[in-house]
This record gives C-alpha cells, structure tokens and sequence, in this order.
C-alpha cells in the first residue's frame, strides 16, 4: 500500500471520509456568547440533571453523541468505533458515557486537543479501511475541571488576567466511510513542545509553541500558503495565546492575521463575560467545530479550514513537583470538496 | 478500499506490521519475581535516579523506548507516530516523556488495557498505510499509582486478599509497516462493561466479563476456535479475575484452560511475593508482551498469541460518588507468520 505521508509529519486522506452528523451541548454561559445560534442544546441547568458535575459531563457526552447519531440517521449500533476523551482524571467522562453502550471504545487523554485527536484517529481508521462508521466525542465542565486543577469554587479564588474560562460544552462528530462533505482530507499529528511555561493560569502561552510548529509544519508538508484556508482556527490559546501565534509567524515574514482565529477568543464575548484571555477545554474547541465552523461549511461561508486543537499536557502533580506544561496541537483539514 | 472488518468488531490487517523492537524496564521487585530474565533493565533503585515516582514513570518509558528502538536499529527520528499512555493523572508519564522529542504523539489513556490499545492503533495506522514506523510505550508505577488510586505508602494500609500490586514497569514497542515477524495480524477493539463491581480493590473481577466479551467476539469474529491460539493471555486480571473468565467460558461449553493464562498471574511469584491475587498496571501487561511473550515468540515457543489487554476506567472521584467500575478488553492478535 502506498505511503500517504507526504511530509515529515502530514498524512493525506486518499479516501477522504465524510463528516455525517455533528452536536454539541453547552451550558448556561456558553449559551449567552457570541456563539449561542450555533448550539443544539442550551442548558440553564449546569448539572444536566445529575448529582455532580462530573455526572453531568457523562450526561452532555451522551446527548452529544446522540445527537450527531441522530443528525446522521443512524443509531449508536452502526459505529465500528467510538474515540472519545476530556478533562477529568481517568477519563471519566468519555468511559462512563460509553459504558453499556456496545460499541468499540478507544480512550483518550490529548487535553483540550482531544477533538482534534479524536477526529483525526477516527478520520485516519475510517480512510485505512477499518469499518465504515466512526465518532469522536469530547467534553468538559467548568466545575469538575476548576476543582480538579486549580480549587473548589466555593472557594471564590481571585484569577488572574492571563487565565481562561473552561467551556461546559460537548460536542460530537460522526464520520462515514462514504458520504457527502464537509470531508477529513489531512491530519497533522502534532509533537510535544515545552518552552518551559510553569503557569498554570497561562495555557494561552504554554500550548501557542505548538500550534505555531504543526501549522507550520501542515503548510510545508502541503506546500500550501495561510491564505489556502478560508480560515485556520486553533483551539483554546485563547486572547495571548493568539498574539504569540501571530508573533510567531510574522518572524517568519507571514501574516496569519487575515483568516486566523481562535475558538477559546470566540466561544464568549472577552469584554462582557469576565472569562479574561477566553475559553479552554476540551469542550471549547468541540463546541466550536461542531456549531459554528461546520454549520458555517454547510452554509457556504467556508470551503476549507485548518482546525488546530491545542493541549497542556500538565497536571497539578507535575507543577506541584516544579515541572514546566508542555503544550501539543493536531491539525485537521477539514474541506467541503474531496 | 476493501472493508477490513471481519465481523461486528474485529479488523483484519491485509498488511501486517512487523513487531521490529521491544524492550522494557521494571522495578526490584518484578525482577525477583518468575520472569526475572525477561527484562531487559531491572533497577534496584525505584526512583530510577529521580526526585520523584512520576518523574521516575517519565524515565522508565524513555529507557523502554530508547531501547526498542536500538533493538529495531532505528532512532526517534524515524517514528511517523507515537502512541502513549499510562495511569497517572493526565497521563503525564506518556507526556512528559515524549516532550520535546519530536516525535508526533497521541496520548492515550486506556486504563491498564493501554499496551493492547496503542499496539492496535499503531498497527492499524501502520496498515492502513499511514507511515514506515511507529511505537506503542506505556507504563504503571506502584508508588505513584498508589497514592494516587488509593492512599500513601506511608499509611501502610493493609491490602485486601482480592488485591493486586501494581507493577513497576514500562514497555516500548516498535513497529514497522515492512520486516520480520512476529507480525500484528488482527485488532478487536473492546466495548465497555460494567457488571456493577463497586471495590477497588477487587479489580479483576470488574474487567472479567470485558476480557471475555472481548475474546469470545475476537472467536466468532475470526471462526477460530480457543486452540487456534498457541497462548491466549489476558492483561492483568489476576487469579480471581482469571477464575472468573474461566467460569463464563465453561458456561460456553469451552474450556479455555489449555492455553489460558494472564500477565497479572506470571509476573509475581502469587505465593511467595504476597501480592495477593496478582500484578496489574498498564506495565504489567506491557512488561509481559515486551519479554516473556515475544522473545517466546521469537524462540519459536509459541507461534499464535491473543494478546488481550484489560482496563479498569474507574476513578477515586466516581467511587466516591458511588458509580461502579466499568471495564474494557482490547485484543491482539500476534502471529510469527504473516
């Protein structure tokens, strides 16, 4: 079988599957954002219904994935696989939102870049020629991650202008071997690159090495320019994070600014909802794609997109041990033409 | 492209890629246990020269690849793709191990199924055309593991008899998509059970009846009976959870005990080493696949082997909310003939 690698570190889709169905949930903050037309559930209720957050994060995976399922015409049955991931320790979301369900389950832990992992392993098994269904689902709650990272919310600790907001948001995709666009047409795994940020309120700034490395590197492999793309979004780098992806590239002599944004800048609006640098999480950047840029791709508005995921890769134990956060970004291309 | 998928869950690899190195790294006490010359590194010092267990997991995984990849005669550069994971929260071991490495990285969490689950995603990819060379790491620890999962060492808390120590260990594989056997022939990604097990310490039996899901599916997948295999071995199950898997099969009319076994039950000695019912940990499965298992392979003692690794996807977070401990089996099948 042929090699699809065309680069380093680029592999070309031959086949390039379909994106079938995609959904998302999110709650009450991320409902009153900019974004709010583009969500398929809004819940004025942040425990979903359940006992505790990290309940309520199982309970938005599903209705996700439910969702995309739906949006798709199919039922959970007809997936060869799930790959799915958020925030919590053990992964708790994704493992218990499939437990019982029946279908394949492959875990992650990619950070907030788990869409993009996600998307881009599903994408990949799909294009291989393993089965002909496939999801990717991903999550994560402001309040299960706030207490798991940083410190109870009843504690009401001051953050810092550097910090981001944690999206409660879901979102899922659901992936045909055959079907109609938009189309997966390229992957770009990224590498782990730690420029020795230990701040964990700076993610912005510990994730932006990385995104700059893999579109840098997904625009060499391609032999494509910025302007290829109607529009390269990275994940959550959030307000600072985007200011040193643009620093970055301009060292290069490039302007990204024209068809570059951020989801972590998009998902709230920074002036009036008190969310500092924006929005992080795996649910962030999920919620996004699922809504705004796809919707957007079905609507006409853009024919090709560079989604970027970003992750830090810490844990409060590493920091806690006087580690630095190293920062990974996958990059998708994502095409309404094959 | 042909659809590989054989049944409802087993992929078939047209193109099987070749297990080119393996190598692994334990701790003191695995190395006095029975398959003390396995082992390609036995430290007397756990803290592998490090100030902390994590810090010590994050040296472990890079010893164990390093030398995979020298037995491969390769060096980093040549990995299209890492796949990586481990127990501790966000996976740090696998992150921090491969920061800065260059090496394009997908970051797994699959519990202590996490060996099976990025040998099949590494073979698949490999297959489905997607590079030349690629690596599956992963590791436990059982300092880190314990205070993480359960309490300090300090505490000196006693251990239930359903218990199993968590290895220390780490095992690296590297494949590529051309050379020698053993070659990975088939992947059965599992589902996720929960049969309502609640006791953390009694994790053999929560992962039960996924290893038996998950084997039973790979033989009707395949029509291969349970002699097909010249070894069908289990992750870490341990002697209760392995009693388990007999018992359902039994009920199937099969007797599995001929060539059944499991990497918890060979890696201590159960009565002399008082580790209750066995070892377990994403190194435990990984030290046994990276020793004992293939350089069998490789001296012709077995020549088809069901590697079937088992996961626990709990976490103290959802036990203390009273959730159950859902379980998952990945299975692979490794065969010295193509």
């Amino acid at each position: 079988m042929e090699n699809k690698k065309t680069g380093a570190q680029t592999f070309v889709l031959c086949n390039p599957p379909s994106i079938s169905g995609h959904a998302n949930v999110v709650g009450e903050k991320e409902g009153q954002g900019p974004l709010k037309n583009s969500f398929d559930v809004i819940s004025i209720d942040d425990t979903f219904g359940e006992r505790s957050w990290e309940k309520a994060e199982v309970e938005m995976q599903k209705q996700a994935l439910t969702m995309a399922l739906t949006k798709a015409k199919q039922t959970p049955s007809i997936l060869d696989f799930l790959f799915a991931g958020d925030l919590l320790n053990q992964c708790i979301s994704a493992g218990y939102a499939a437990r019982n369900t029946g279908i394949p389950f492959f875990g992650l832990y990619g950070a907030c870049s788990t869409m993009g992992e996600s998307l881009s392993l599903a994408a990949l098994l799909l294009d291989g020629g393993f089965g002909e269904w496939g999801a990717a689902v991903t999550s994560s709650h402001f309040c299960s991650a706030e207490r798991q990272y940083r410190a109870p919310l009843e504690y009401g600790g001051q953050r810092t202008p550097t910090s981001q907001w944690t999206a409660t948001a879901a979102g899922a995709v659901v992936l045909a071997k055959n079907g109609e666009g938009p189309y997966v047409t390229h992957v770009t795994p990224g590498c782990i690159r730690d420029k020795g940020i230990k701040d964990a309120n700076n993610m912005g700034a510990a994730m932006a090495w990385a995104a700059y490395d893999t579109i840098s590197q997904h625009l060499k492999d391609t032999n494509r320019s910025t302007s290829y793309y109607d529009l390269i979004i990275t994940g959550d780098l959030g307000k600072l994070g985007m200011e040193i992806v643009i620093d970055l590239f301009a060292e290069d002599g490039i302007d990204i600014t024209p068809n570059y944004t951020d989801c972590g800048v998009l998902l709230f609006d920074l002036k009036e909802q008190d969310v500092h640098c924006g929005a992080s999480g795996c649910g962030c950047s999920a919620s996004v794609l699922t809504g705004y840029l796809l919707n957007g791709m079905r609507a006409g508005q853009w024919n090709n997109i560079l989604f970027c995921t970003t992750g830090a890769l810490h844990s409060p134990t590493a920091l806690g041990q006087g580690e630095s956060i190293p920062g990974i970004c996958h990059a998708v291309a994502i095409s309404t033409c094959k």
